[in-house]
């Protein structure tokens, strides 16, 4: 077998995403190609469907991934989501609440944002009450903001959107698989992610579920879904039987997105997500040794991602060449308003492991004391 | 190794795609991941750019992938090149030519439609005459149409187009890497494709490119690119230093389409037209022998995808099912208005050669026999 040569370096990927992937997964990745309609693809695109229901936590039957990575998916929701001059309410914690701001204008939505510090979470009475002031068809957040490394808590969020009449989307981008979204218990109407984070599997795919109040607003649009790409309405047709043709599925990634699930299945979702939990409390507690100080307060931290500090009179990015050149660790920058001021280490899915952890901070310890 | 157990069998894929892929380009594909800002993946971004020109056979710089399929690529074209009431004239041959025209009308074209039979080609001089009569911006085609096996003289028509003062968009979907799209040579301004027909890549990407006047057209819009993920000032932002976040790209496969157009650099692209062609001869002297006829006169016919005519008295369903289950071949129905009166075989890249030929016709003489 020729390798691949111009990667023959390993890398231990602990920024925001990619994340490693399972040798599984790879393997998975790499069996030869059927046909995007063969009866046996078929049948993987159906246990893809059940296995995402697995780890949404949902009974939704429209939930399968989009064909493109999760800023795809982030589209697909807005596009089938928002009609011109629709009234929009995006809550803005970070960089991703911003995109999410960007997209619902340009498909033709009147939005207005809420704001909170990076770093920082909502409280619910918050969002009831500028959704009282200013009421809002849709109200849109991002549960773990890659950028922020804060878990917003969607549960009281999703009564108070709901109290007020609107339909609540959530970005799941950097929790599913690593952190509990719920889509069903926290009645939520739509939801997207990718697979590149806590699933584990190759970059490129959207995991997405619509609940039946989004499906309805689907049915019911005045108009067409303006992306052709994105469209719902022609994506389940697709997905499910009978079946029609719409695009050829990007099936190589299929079979990694299943395996990913798989293997999700068998650790148990419940187990994983304690897992994300139990290893990121040790690399925070060994961060706070090393006295390097967390961005986000410990009740509001995501397991998935930490945002670390830069202490004065460090250059953060000759931290993170030199664990890149000497360690082969990537470690993330900051990002928007962030922009030097954090490191972002992510503990993802098959990268969220105590060799891992003992790894990122032995090696932190040598270089920033070095730095 | 555990092999993914779905799929432990093989299949020849020579429907209208996907193809099988080179073991090379699946290697690539299941290489361990980088990050998608690493300094070494940020080499190899740019060594698809260049190898992305080499098989366009452009100077276009703004040459890049498109992290869908070829459907994200037809979209993309249209998002970047449509303003609401720009009117645009589809050629219309068949089933992607009435897409093009669906895509256009969602972004808000002014679309009208010069058509021909399903299986014929356009003359230069009905083009000329319809923007004569009614004047365009942008003018849509589909060079090799996947649902009937036609290749459209693109060079006479890409000068009536720019004689009419147009932009000529062309479809390379099914001819990219296996029938000669020469963008610079025919003066083409936009142009898509995909990976999984004759680059012989997993299906996922679009290969894509923008020439000087199309550039123009997206630099001077009065409004913005409706489509976020689609916007290619923010994709060759993304592409190029300074390398600016736009979303996370789809690294393996990106390791898998660097690989294939590699194998194509090594064969050289001419090698690499004349064997889909003298394959395709071989394919179709072999069925002339066996009595089945061919859809699209000889002068018309397209190398890497042939339709067939289902003979009387056959059952066309019946005959794909037993080549796919006692030979493992997979062929295509017809598509559109060709259903039921066509199989679409196709020779498309790594699996355009001399034994899958051999193996095609022996094949398909003993079960249309025994049908």
């Amino acid at each position: 077998m020729i390798a691949y040569p111009e990667l023959h370096l390993t890398r231990y990927l602990h920024g925001p995403g990619p994340s490693d992937c399972d040798p599984r997964v790879l393997q998975a990745l790499a069996n030869p190609a059927v046909g995007h309609l063969d009866p046996d693809f078929l049948k993987i695109m159906a246990d893809v469907q059940r296995l995402l229901r697995l780890v949404w936590q949902t009974e939704n039957e429209l939930t399968l991934p989009i064909s493109g990575t999760g800023t795809a998916g982030m589209e697909t929701a807005i596009a089938n989501l928002v009609e011109p001059r629709d009234p929009v309410l995006v809550c803005v914690a970070g960089y991703f609440g911003e995109r999410l701001v960007e997209m619902a204008t340009r498909y033709g939505g009147d939005v207005a944002r809420l704001d909170c510090g990076w770093g920082e979470v909502f409280d619910a009475s918050q969002v009831a009450d500028e959704l009282h002031r200013r009421p809002a068809k849709l109200v849109a957040i991002v549960q773990a903001e890659t950028s922020t490394g804060a878990l917003q808590p969607i549960a009281e969020i999703s009564k108070a959107v709901h109290e007020a009449g609107a339909l609540l989307l959530v970005d799941a981008v950097t929790s599913l698989g690593g952190v509990s979204v719920g889509v069903d218990d926290n009645d939520i109407d739509a939801a997207y992610s990718c697979t590149q984070k806590c699933l584990s599997a190759p970059s490129g795919l959207s995991p997405f579920t619509f609940g039946p109040r989004a499906v309805e607003k689907l049915r019911n649009r005045k108009e067409k879904v303006r992306s052709f790409y994105l469209d719902l309405n022609l994506l389940q047709q697709y997905w499910e039987v009978p079946h029609v043709y719409h695009h050829t599925a990007p099936i190589n990634m299929i079979f990694a997105l299943h395996e990913a699930l798989r293997l999700i299945e068998q650790e148990s979702l419940a187990a994983r997500i304690t897992r994300h939990l139990t290893n990121a409390e040790r690399l925070w507690e060994g961060l706070g040794e090393l006295g390097l100080a967390m961005h986000v307060p410990l009740e509001h931290r995501l397991p998935s991602l930490t945002t670390v500090r830069v202490p004065e009179g460090i250059d953060e990015g000759a931290v993170r060449k030199r664990l890149l050149q000497d360690y082969k660790i990537e470690i993330g920058a900051g990002l928007g308003a962030l922009k030097g001021k954090v490191w972002r280490v992510g503990l993802m899915g098959y990268a969220s492991a105590p060799d891992r952890v003992s790894m990122l901070l032995d090696a932190l310890k040598h270089v920033t004391v070095t730095a």
